[in-house]
């Protein structure tokens, strides 16, 4: 039986140390994050997330959510643990406390989140999808809209969720064939149906808000053509209560890899009532308001996998008696097989890459919270810039290597990863579905090069890397850290190549851009992460020197990030020479010849 | 649902223009190999997995093993179809004919695992665990034994399966406790119970011939105390028949992450009546007589999932029509995403690690048939040593790339792969267990560097590295293959840098040894079937050049090479970089820190 313990102090030493959020208390939201409440509040997540969330995390898995006749029932226990997190003011943490919200900032809703999922992937989609929900009508509904549902989202009373895909419409949104007629009323009557739609139907809320793009009468074809609709499942009575059942049914469930207690299946609208949320023909713009939300939300899926993966393959190395480590004497008991080089560089592959990426993640949540809550409105734009950039990046980079990582974990159990009963195995199915959904990580890519580096006439990267560059220049002044500075100034390098490249290909030679485009991002995210890797050796070589805090903590940081620096970046050469390949060779066979 | 075409023209390829076989000819059982023989095989062989074994390959996942009161009950139609594959005459294809084998070569016989690998991975232990038995009690059982099991293993008419892991002795068999007292009658009375024996108990065959490591009560501790029994599920009647049932039992079933039709679980010996096999105390060597086929068995299963799950991504690739690819006009239909630089990428990864090592893979069974084929007891040494030093490196190389070749073939299905119906999920599950079993693949790179790397005192691997470098000299003649040899000659700097580092070490400095080692076989592992892409190229562009054979097969092959040697091999830098940092940096963490 896997154990999860939510990583309080490492979250806490990222927000407080490395990107020092006190230091932003002018801003609104800001202004109670002292270290204490921080502490405090990542303390209560972990309590409810290790408590309530991981108990069910395996049983989950095991039952699977149930469809029966149209009714989709979650499995045992995960209505109880629904209204203990809503009644312990768990959902709508970030949400505006005009409309019920806590007014939380992003960077602790988004440390929740990575808990959330690494305690009980399936479980945490019933609570974020609300907030995808609530972010939208917050900010395309109607004021009638917001007052009837942001208060139920808010409280978790109510549950939300997003249709989008169509079987003919995945990664191609702009074929959605989901009709909306006008009923003459100002409400629509939507026809048509959807796959792969998730918490659309279930047992834990009174009611769904279902957010649905469909196409109205006179939507021109293609993306922009689309309108996004409110179809709740029970349509709100006079009081705000949920009345009649609306014609928004589960045709049946699939069955999946993994994220087996969370309904994923087709939904079928048969003249189902719905509001237009937004502008006619805008549904899809509406949507992509909070995108990068949603994808740093699954970046940070792939993230607490890779945590729960790695802390259980550690506890299993440690306890695992098996044979003689390497230059032990002959004879003897059998010793632990964390004695072994190997099971240490798979935990250090894991570990290194989890501790960079959470701070990566929260300085991502951080650029989103300045997005919209900085008083300059240059500022906010450049926000919102850096957040754009790098959102295709961890959202493809944490997903494949949180794959890869759970599959180590996997790995150091040896024959055990293999049965079930030691629940590594699903982690490595449930993080599986995040390098697919919420857009593949190679539509991640295309995104990256197509449009991210083009930002702001490129300035937006330019700045960034400099920035990069900054850090690297300013760990020489501490003699613990310089090390870690060289090697990103190398990896830095790398990038800096590479863009140039992709950058002369991205107009001129699409096909070239999109064939170097995977290994581009791959080569980002390796020295994004270790970027972050560079300011924790800084700060925690400093507190060593200054005999501050835990030094046994600052002393694994650095050891655990001298192996990212030394181990896992210098792939960034070998990527790079990669990418100036772009298509070459990759275009002549026929498809058939595949 | 997933499909499977048998790559029939490509083992056929492999065996008849690359590795000649018919070129040994003077050799029993390659007598008959002309190609028209060959071809012959491979079609039989390739109807019987594809009509009979792939379709139950994913209903079986879907109903698994069934245990009830100690009998397990395999899926529907797995005995009908084990019937077939014993009736057409595919069990014992190498077995010696003397004991009702067929006498073919290893080649063939390791070409049709390989079909039925990817075809149902499941099915194909019933088959190949008979072989494991079979080959063991051939060379140490008395000619009693023989004479009594090996017709019916060969016949199919009982299956046999090996027993050796407990739960505190999976790497570690030395500390194996099941006892074997004896009876007074030249027989022994088993006691004790193991875990994760796979085939001990079903419903295919009449009876079931298992092969227990046991400890006598004069025998030592370690692993040179253990010996091995032959212990029937029915102990044979006087007329050879199965008799009265012995007191070994099926007491639980494992709940696995795949290979659920395979039957994996909790063995009990209460007294169970065996027979010694070979001599007392020899158990252990014994086993090992044969772990250079399971191994080679088990690369070939990492090959034949990566096999089918490539072909089912390149199907759905073209059928799948979704936006528009890089560099297409704006507007009009939807279009297939082979299209994408990015799928046709991950597509030739797939395939070109495929092609390669299936060429490596024969290679290797090929040495193993002169290893005990050839006239010359030099060369049956020099071949035996060879298959010895390439074992662990295929084991590990094709299982790890395997793994990795089916989670690509899931990536191109996008949201669909993570759907069960699609079956792409189910290979990603299976071929999981290949890098755990039969010896983990960190237990494959500390036999490849502790114990491989010394044979012969260093010449096995050095007259190798050698035919390597000729191949590539051979190349240069070749127009179209000279630049294939000039990437090998880059790589294989890079391996002769890493294993004179390696061969430094191992001795002196088992930890550093041990921290390169899985590198190290990575590097290897790239760099020998780049050997054999110098081969393929070779040949091919010769077949080009004088007009023989199919132009478009010989360009494909010629294509999907290039990818390989431009974009695979060259990892091999970075790898032999990172195996000369040995244990650097991984060992100074304290357990409880990670």
């Amino acid at each position: 039986m896997p154990t999860y313990a939510a990583p309080v102090d490492d979250l806490a030493y990222v927000l407080t140390q490395v990107l020092e959020v006190q230091r932003l208390a002018n801003l609104p939201a800001y202004a109670d994050l002292s270290p204490d409440f921080i502490q405090d509040f990542l303390r209560g997540a972990a309590d409810i997330c290790e408590g309530v969330a991981q108990p069910l995390n395996q049983p989950g898995d095991s039952e699977g959510c149930r469809w029966e006749n149209g009714s989709v029932f979650t499995p045992q226990g995960f209505r109880q643990a629904y209204k203990a997190f809503a009644d312990g003011g768990w959902i709508g943490l970030a949400f505006d406390p005009d409309h019920g919200g806590k007014g939380l900032p992003g960077v602790l809703a988004e440390s929740f989140y990575e808990m959330l999922a690494g305690a009980n992937l399936a479980f945490s989609g019933y609570i974020e999808l609300s907030e995808a929900v609530f972010t939208a009508i917050a900010a395309h509904g109607t004021d009638a809209q917001k007052r009837l549902y942001l208060p139920k989202l808010a409280s978790g009373e109510w549950t939300g969720a997003m249709h989008l895909t169509e079987a003919h419409a995945g990664s191609d949104l702009g074929r959605v064939r989901t009709r909306a007629e006008p009923a003459g009323d100002g409400s629509y009557r939507l026809h048509g149906s959807k796959i792969f739609i998730t918490n659309a139907e279930h047992d834990l809320a009174d009611n769904i808000v279902n957010l649905v793009l469909a196409r109205l009468p006179d939507g021109p074809p293609g993306a922009r053509g689309l309108s996004l609709f409110l179809v709740p499942k029970h349509l709100p009575d006079a009081d705000g209560n949920p009345g009649a059942r609306n014609a928004v049914h589960c045709a049946s469930l699939e069955h999946k890899m993994g994220l087996r207690a969370a309904p994923t299946g087709v939904i079928v609208y048969e003249g189902a009532v719905g509001e237009l949320v937004g502008q006619p023909h805008r549904g899809l713009q509406a949507m992509f308001t909070m995108v990068n939300d949603a994808r740093l939300g699954v970046a940070l899926q792939g993230l607490g996998i890779a945590e729960v993966a790695c802390q259980n393959a550690a506890h299993y190395a440690r306890e695992r008696h098996q044979g003689r480590v390497p230059g032990a004497d002959a004879g003897g008991e059998a010793q632990p097989i964390i004695g072994h080089p190997d099971v240490r560089a798979m935990l250090l592959t894991q570990r290194s890459f989890i501790d960079g990426a959470r701070a990566l993640g929260l300085w991502v949540a951080m650029q989103i919270d300045l997005s919209r809550l900085h008083p300059d409105p240059d500022e906010r734009r450049r926000a919102d810039e850096r957040a754009a950039l790098l959102t295709p990046v961890i959202k493809a980079h944490f997903t494949d290597r949180g794959s890869e990582a759970a599959n180590l974990a996997l790995q150091c159990h040896g024959g055990h990863g293999f049965i079930r009963e030691y629940g590594i195995e699903q982690f490595v199915r449930d993080v599986r579905v995040t390098q697919l959904y919420e857009g593949t990580n190679g539509i991640q890519a295309l995104d990256l090069v197509r449009r991210k580096l083009a930002l702001d006439e490129g300035r937006t990267l330019a700045a960034l890397l400099d920035e990069m560059a900054d850090a690297a220049v300013r760990s020489r002044a501490v003699p613990a850290a310089a090390c870690f500075g060289a090697a990103l100034e190398s990896a830095l390098a790398d990038l800096r190549r590479a863009t140039d490249w992709m950058n002369g290909q991205v107009g001129a030679a699409p096909v070239e851009a999109a064939g170097g485009a995977t290994d581009y991002l791959r080569l980002f995210g390796l020295v994004a992460v270790g970027w972050m890797w560079v300011r924790m050796a800084t700060v925690s070589a400093r507190a060593l020197d200054a005999g501050s805090g835990d030094p046994a903590f600052h002393r694994r940081k650095l050891a655990v990030g001298r192996f990212y620096m030394d181990r896992t970046l210098p792939e960034t050469a070998l990527l790079a020479r990669r990418v100036a390949r772009g298509a070459e060779g990759i275009m002549e066979l026929d498809a058939a010849a595949f």
